[in-house]
């Protein structure tokens, strides 16, 4: 690893993601990381993923997804993460498991993810990931835990008796979802920032419990992406459960009807303006990251055309730009087998990486009978 | 399975062991396993274990061991758990945590548990079964994590700062040792009736949730035994930490020469009355446990030859007991190849008891990909 990388003060992605001045800090750090990665890409492990709570959408491409074909195609090692027993207490989804991935692996490989490259795989499949949960554990207290944001609001929320003891570990198990590959850099909104943290916590706490003077564990990066926010058609935020997102498998007919009964304003000339103008501006952002364009272009275009034309050229440009996703996804649909074994082959890998991570620990701790 | 076992109404061992009602229910319930016991001891699947703390005493011999040596000789599959992560706040413990598995192995051979029909392991070992506390950790809330007795006490008596996540969830973790290898019966003090009563609720919430009309696992029974109390030389509980314990490692010349220093009272002449005379009587008692007599009987032969007489018959009785287990430790002692052997083997058996297990629960859960 890059020595640059491991003596930087890294400290300053500390524990409140509110704070404006870590926030800019770990901003002023992401730079430096990107600068790094297209230096030695081969020198970064990534670790990202998601819950399998449905159909990835256009919100989902920008904010993440795209980023992480990008680090992908840099040469960056990338395990990407289906946290299945995360869903749990989704009634819906624990019952159609199976479906819920299986879904999530085809967005993948339409958007681009090279199973030769990058690893997918679900956490329920690999025990040894599972096992760092317990030696974790015993490093972090229950005030910590209790002072996680997620949790805090969960609590807020509901009640206490709602708040299962897995969503209240969450922020550990994820630390072994990131650490037994060993991720050294981790791409994350501003909201995950603390979650991250108790992850860096936990590595530098086994390190010098358990590391005999060396680290067994990389204290992971976050590598924090300007992700723009799109809203969803009703002008509320972009969400699958709020049916107002174009999903990445939509056709184009269903988008079209979706741009069709967008929400707009009742201003005929087009301009983007994201403070005043919330709707229009969204439908123009979307727009113009789907051609990579500037939005204000766009809107200069558009002009006094209104709403009706913005609709057509939002249209056409997600469409378009979702073409050959939506062509390989309808491809690799075909063939659940292949399917299954992109996820099996996963699986096998992150086991065997896992497990050497188990060995280790397991060594380190003086355990390993 | 036993029917007359399982459509048992057990309800009554529930959550408050301080309840002298629902002590009393699980006693009754104890005398009742205990006849089906002899009946059909191969419808019974046993789990029990220590922590690694280090060696064991007469304490816990006439407490736990004895009764785990008499089911397994019963015809009572036995799975004898070393619970590793659960030490791991002991620095010293943790530090020399193979001597310390070591020790507790060959205390157990030592004592007759019979590798060829009971399974020594040490949870570390089982990815599987640690994997479980996953889903298990999604049947359980906070709130009930936080009324069990051990982490509040622990709370009440250092700081919820010095709680770690590992204690925390220790029950749930418990549910998992003992559920993966399905055993339906656990021997238990009165003190750990609320531990097991977290295990008998997650089994029951597992089914209901994911067993489609089955059981994918028992509802394990505690199996009260009536402990009798020993205390330690110095007249309060008898602990290893005190120095004060017997422990089944030491030699006749250590024993008679912790007994020759034990506590007694003023009083010459020798009676049986643990209210008023704890010290006498406990060594009285211990004699008694060691020859399989009564207290009384042994005071009465004793009578006004006074206290060092008293402590030349237990010495006496205390290494007659003992001698062939000792004689049995010191000759598994000069094998650790043995040793090991014992465990790895056991290990390897727990493993595949709990993949069995785990690839079970995987398929309820839909999430065997």
């Amino acid at each position: 690893m890059d020595t640059t990388l491991q003596t930087a003060d890294s400290e300053a992605l500390t524990p409140d993601s509110a704070d404006p001045l870590k926030t800019s800090a770990a901003h002023a750090r992401s730079a430096v990381l990107e600068e790094l990665i297209r230096q030695a890409p081969g020198q970064f492990r990534v670790l990202t993923g998601d819950r399998p709570t449905g159909r990835l959408h256009l919100g989902h491409y920008f904010g993440t997804l795209h980023n992480r074909i990008r680090l992908q195609n840099l040469g960056v090692e990338t395990f990407v993460i289906i946290a299945d027993y995360q869903v749990l207490t989704d009634r819906d989804i624990a019952d159609n498991l199976t479906e819920y991935v299986e879904e999530l692996v085809l967005d993948y490989l339409a958007i681009g993810v090279d199973p030769a490259r990058s690893t997918i795989f679900t956490h329920s499949a690999v025990p040894a990931l599972n096992q760092l949960l317990l030696p974790f554990l015993s490093l972090v207290s229950v005030s910590e835990l209790n002072r996680n944001p997620t949790v805090k609001d969960e609590i807020a929320h509901s009640r206490q008796s709602a708040v299962s003891g897995l969503m209240f570990t969450y922020p550990v198990h994820q630390a072994a979802d990131i650490l037994f590959c060993k991720a050294n850099l981790v791409p994350v909104g501003q909201d995950q920032l603390p979650h991250l943290e108790i992850t860096r916590t936990v590595a530098r706490r086994f390190n010098d419990r358990y590391g005999d003077g060396g680290a067994v564990f990389p204290r992971p990066d976050a590598l924090l992406s300007s992700a723009p926010l799109l809203l969803g058609m009703d002008g509320t935020k972009m969400s699958k459960s709020r049916g107002n997102a174009i999903t990445l498998a939509a056709d184009a007919d269903e988008t079209a009807r979706l741009i069709k009964g967008a929400k707009t304003d009742s201003e005929r000339f087009i301009t983007y303006d994201p403070a005043t103008r919330p709707e229009v501006s969204s439908l123009l952002l979307m727009a113009a990251l789907c051609q990579d364009r500037a939005p204000e272009q766009i809107a200069a275009e558009i002009g006094s055309a209104g709403a009706a034309a913005l609709k057509r050229t939002v249209t056409e440009a997600v469409n378009e730009c979702l073409a050959p996703i939506r062509a390989r996804r309808t491809e690799y649909a075909r063939d659940r087998t292949y399917l299954r074994g992109v996820l099996r082959e996963g699986n096998e890998r992150a086991n065997a990486v896992a497990d050497a991570t188990l060995a280790e620990v397991r060594a380190a701790m003086n355990s390993h009978y």
